[in-house]
């Protein structure tokens, strides 16, 4: 196991990483509890194939309750959200009570967004579930739901007391889940660390294979990257938007196609090959290092292609999407693989990129 | 005019207080501005009363961008939220851009959580119009909205950038709402300052005709007891619970009786007779202060009798108020006027005094 320290201004907490162990995060969990109980929110899923395991061992240290929400990103709404707050009012929760968000993406930013506003704010620890979740939205205290016009546009900034992984849950994740995260790990690579690119590169089958040791790796190489930015720059005001490397195409991507035909790491997969053109086309990019990326992105079965609707719809899309305030767009680039930079860049650009 | 300074840990701002001079709220406005618009949540009253007036002189200074709420309690939900969150992303509504806060406690909560939840957070600025907004829930930076389940249940503590209160708009409120906003006046005198309790005994006359010198002194009073508790503790972990004075029972009566029958300040008069029979039964409060109350109140034609709801109701939504914790429950009692003291009470005796 690994711990990894996350300090942010307004929350200084770890993020440790087990095989299988439960009952070591048990007790982790028990050391932030100031009632005998954790109020589990979940996914159907998640529910079905661990909930049984969970609730015996976890049984032993605290009385845990379950809320257990529908899968998917298009449950992830403001309905879904007062459907848990009123569930917790109604079981008694207090400001002291614990959430314990157990699940993939949506589960983590549905369960930290309820914990944010529930009785103005209570404490929350993640335990993600999904290899998106444990090497990305697990950790940065952005929590949110989406809106019917864009992905994530209500939500807040909420750090959780602790993240705790498993790979042992990695077992049992659909291997289109699993390629969703791969996206997200190629991605550190691309913007903070052309070793660990490299290392990808390399090690492609093994990762593929699930193998403890990849996992171990590739979660606490992405964690430490992540959690690094998050530190300089808790509330994505300058440097932590270097993690959208990739994002502003990948939500319109979701947006435009209603969620479903792409996950989010796909749309991220197609983003990053856009961003590195649109920085090769500019200049900022000296090489095409987009063939590299497309090769890697190829190994794990990951899109590259940009789906073929109006450029009018995606320019429309980008400008409201949230890292816009102009008529120019700013665009995180590549310089080189393991290095970005900021920039803006006129619609005109963007568009003849697409 | 007078300034008064709020100095919370997350933020510094100023209350200003003005009687009509809408040109000079614009300037300060203007001055947090990062573009030339403002988007205004108002209520259909206000919106009615105010909106030609207003739009004139703030478009000589900026665009006003206005989105309308229904009146009242029971729309203050997480469904009218979602619909100004929707429309703030359609009219383009960034990270850097303003919302005013302008009606009363219903308009300015709401525009408030909305504010610390789009795009994880904007500013905003209070414009208070009702007397309770004034002296109360414009002031501190609690924001939210009310579950099925009880009052406030979901929010954000989330500090204005300024308050901007003007007489002027007490004018038009209707008397059972000015009654409401001083019933929080009283409290003021009740829990911190026993001069302004007997200064508001000698000058209700004058404070009913609304005179702009009787509002001053009270507005102007009341957001300086205020502001200065929010000071020593932003987030209500301890000393800023005595500004719940009287609103234990007060939620309940509220919560009861479907938010209809009793407005806000009307069951926080009959919360603070009740914890102060509390107070006397208890020996907390040597003197039966509540005959002083009781008589302040009548002067100002506040309600002082429970309603004659069964006790196990009662003790029921005490019990899920958000300040409750576990079987007894925290009150705020009063020593003498001006002076208030938090105590663990048995739910044996809560009920006795009901």
């Amino acid at each position: 196991m690994s711990v990894i320290p996350v300090k942010t201004p307004s929350r200084h907490y770890s993020i440790h990483l087990f095989r299988e162990d439960f009952a070591r995060s048990a007790r982790i969990i028990r050391e932030h509890l100031s009632e005998n109980r954790v109020y589990i929110i979940t996914d159907k899923t998640v529910s079905r194939l661990y909930r049984g395991k969970i609730e015996k061992i976890f049984g032993r240290f605290f009385e845990t309750v379950w809320l257990t929400i529908s899968d998917g990103e298009r449950h992830k709404n403001l309905i879904t959200c007062e459907k848990l707050l009123t569930q917790l009012s109604r079981l008694g929760a207090h400001r002291k009570s614990m959430i314990l968000a157990l699940g993939g993406g949506v589960a983590g930013d549905i369960a930290g967004f309820v914990a944010s506003i529930y009785m103005r704010g209570i404490d929350f620890i993640q335990m993600p579930t999904t290899l998106l979740a444990q090497v990305d939205s697990s950790v940065g205290g952005k929590t949110g739901v989406d809106l019917s016009t864009g992905k994530n546009l209500a939500g807040r900034f909420h750090q959780p007391r602790a993240v705790l992984i498993h790979t042992t849950f990695l077992k049992t994740l659909p291997a289109r889940e699993f390629r969703c995260g791969m996206a997200e790990v190629i991605k550190y690579g691309m913007i903070a660390d052309a070793g660990f690119f490299s290392w990808l590169e390399q090690n492609a089958p093994l990762i593929k294979k699930r193998s403890h040791k990849a996992l171990e790796r590739i979660i606490t190489t992405s964690c430490r990257i992540k959690s690094k930015i998050v530190g300089q720059d808790e509330t994505e005001s300058g440097r932590r938007t270097m993690l959208n490397f990739g994002h502003t195409l990948a939500h319109a991507v979701e947006t435009l196609t209603g969620y479903r035909q792409y996950n989010h790491g796909e749309a991220v997969a197609i983003g990053m090959v856009y961003a590195t053109r649109l920085s090769n086309a500019t200049g900022v990019c000296k090489r095409d290092e987009s063939l590299h990326l497309i090769a890697l992105l190829k190994k794990f079965g990951l899109p590259r292609e940009i789906p073929s609707l109006p450029k009018s719809k995606y320019l429309s899309v980008m400008r409201r999407d949230k890292k816009s305030g102009g008529a120019s767009l700013k665009f995180i680039l590549l310089e080189k693989i393991g290095k970005v930079k900021t920039q803006n860049l006129s619609l005109e650009v963007i568009g003849q990129c697409l």
